[in-house]
């Protein structure tokens, strides 16, 4: 390769996938601000206001709340590797991909394992795990994913809550994908521990991941007797330079985390449950196209608002659909992962995405390729019920002008 | 605190400390391009310019080279912990803060340490490491920092390269504030694996940390009996991705890595030993100016270009300064850490902040705030003798001019 490269450029996209999103223009223009030191005061300040807000999207008092300098995978790892020491006993109940990542490094963690898994697509009756804590001698923590990103399906959270305490385990969830999408109620919930990323319904590039934690699991990490497996992720030294110490652990990512502002102030600014309700308007407009269209959702209940699992029609390649929608109208969007690969679409609508004019694009470029390819389709009829969504709704204009 | 923010403001900075530095302004511009997914075939793209390019400033052919999704902490923690298994015999080289970081990380791996420490501010003779590992059983890691940020010292590597080998052990160096300041030669000095950061002389703000692995230790990865102890920072998953493969292993901080391409452009650009040459330049100006204060360095000899110590005059407060700096000049330079907290001045000259315009004006400040704590200084001298190492290198206009 020659490197002697022009200025970087980008193609036009449509970010349609299970994130990254698409972002507000004043988020990257954020992140284009001048880079500050770590420890000046002025960024100290900026680092309290992103974990107030961080605390209100999170719907939490959490002390311990702030932004891990990693993507989401390194928030899991985080909240896993500081709760859990070799030996204790861990629940984690599977349904989908990202429960078993959480397997993976539950393991790596030197957990004693109980894995429980449902069929991917669905979600757990909280039975099912209350009766499977009772086998267990000591629970030291439940997880679960919120919003399973490779299926489509939300997760019940409370009662797991309540049986995991009951149990006298600390409570772990994934909200990644769900969180500033749908409601994540951390405190209300009573959640131990939580962790997310910037760049789905939050709308901010990836590259940080939002965690909290409880004073209970406060408590648990001082109490801890080896240190984490992780100096990078160690809570107890993090906390110490996101709390009022300000003892240097790492750099911090300075750009990223004015992004991360900036689209905090965004989410706060819109208003938490008018952002909820515009990311659900937005799902049932694409979910009335889809099935107008003759295609069905994977998850048939408790679905995602921010994330749809569409069914591929039989005959069709994944890859080909999802290359035309990239290649000829600059639509990406995502196919299956592990056990659904080949057999459905992902479609994101989050954060900056969430909005008629890509869920419009979308359904018209998807009925385009499956005509085309030779799926009997009612033509216009993807459309229609979308728009009809979208009229009843009265909300069209308002999310137009949504900038 | 009230949430009701207004718009992201900060304020002005010449950033002289041990980074994050001050970035190009192109940096910020490629940094705030819209998101692109993270498996487009644009940004794989991206990727492949990005991996090229850091082949490039590491000088390196080594395949795995990428830049890991997390600080330079982040790549010290995923070089020690691809290459360590429990029990394995490491021995790190202490000169400073970050050699003792290491020794941290590898006794959280498991490693059977064999911990060498020198006077903060000196390197290590050879002889020595050649000595300790005559004395161990069967070494398999050798690991020191090249550039001790904490002390201003500069490690020559080659010959501890040697000695290392010749003791069957990989060899691993930190260069987090060497890469793109100073040579490193990682393949003619047959380094195993290294690590460094963006926003040192690379000149990109921090979140990126890139790293290399030599051939010898991408098999040793291979061979391992037990998994990484971390899943975020496992090099075996992370190289699928960055790989020919594209496997999805995290999201990648997209954003980032357009800052790092364009600042790697940048260097390549400008040229690697015109770029050294500049380091070096401003390193004189401003050695020149300090010891016509009559002021000392720390590091006696080795001194790196990028990072100054400077020994606080007695009676002097290190805070008290740094604060008049920061607060009247705008200036953020750094103080001493662990032993050398309360004791120096680390003052960076890194990536876009090393210019004659930074150099003259923290000596300007420098100068005017020690003179009105009352230490006798020749007014004058320092801008004098710094300004004369420009015009003898006839530099000073095309430093001007080098953006």
């Amino acid at each position: 390769m020659s490197l002697q490269l022009g200025e970087l450029r980008v193609p036009r996209r449509i970010l349609m996938g299970p994130g990254p999103t698409e972002v507000n223009p004043r988020v990257l223009r954020a992140m284009s601000l001048p880079v500050l030191g770590h420890l000046d005061p002025a960024f100290l300040e900026i680092m309290n206001q992103v974990t107030a807000m961080l605390r209100a999207v999170f719907q939490t008092q959490n002390e311990l709340t702030l932004a891990v300098s990693g993507t989401g995978t390194a928030g899991m790892e985080a909240t896993l590797f500081n709760l859990i020491e070799p030996g204790d006993e861990v629940l984690v109940a599977v349904k989908g991909y990202f429960g078993d990542r959480m397997c993976q490094m539950a393991e790596r963690a030197g957990a004693k394992l109980t894995r429980l898994d449902t069929e991917w697509g669905t979600v757990f009756e909280p039975e099912r795990i209350g009766a499977a804590l009772k086998t267990m001698a000591k629970p030291k923590l439940v997880a679960i994913v919120h919003a399973e990103t490779s299926t489509g399906a939300l997760q019940p959270i409370e009662e797991i809550a309540r049986l995991a305490h009951e149990a006298g385990a600390l409570f772990l969830i994934d909200c990644v994908t769900s969180l500033g999408g749908t409601p994540v109620l951390i405190d209300e919930w009573k959640v131990d521990a939580a962790y997310s990323g910037t760049q789905k319904c939050l709308g901010s590039p990836p590259g940080l991941s939002p965690v909290t934690f409880s004073p209970r699991a406060v408590e648990v990490i001082r109490n801890r007797k080896t240190p984490p497996q992780s100096w990078y992720l160690d809570m107890g030294l993090i906390a110490r330079y996101w709390g009022g110490d300000r003892v240097y652990h790492h750099t911090a990512p300075i750009n990223a985390i004015y992004g991360c502002h900036e689209a905090l102030r965004l989410a706060l600014d819109e208003g938490l449950s008018v952002r909820f309700a515009r990311h659900l308007r937005n799902h049932h407009a694409l979910v009335a196209g889809v099935e107008a269209m003759g295609l069905t959702l994977h998850a048939s209940a408790n679905r995602l608002p921010m994330l749809n699992t569409i069914r591929i029609p039989t005959g069709l390649d994944d890859m080909r659909i999802r290359g035309r929608l990239l290649n000829e109208f600059g639509i990406e969007i995502a196919g299956g992962l592990g056990a659904l690969k080949g057999r459905i679409l992902r479609v994101g609508i989050m954060g900056y995405s969430s909005n008629p004019h890509n869920v419009t694009l979308f359904l018209a470029a998807l009925e385009h390729i499956l005509a085309s390819e030779g799926v009997k389709i009612p033509r216009g009829a993807a459309l229609a019920s979308a728009h009809e969504v979208y009229t009843q709704a009265a909300a069209s204009v308002s999310d137009h002008s949504g900038k």
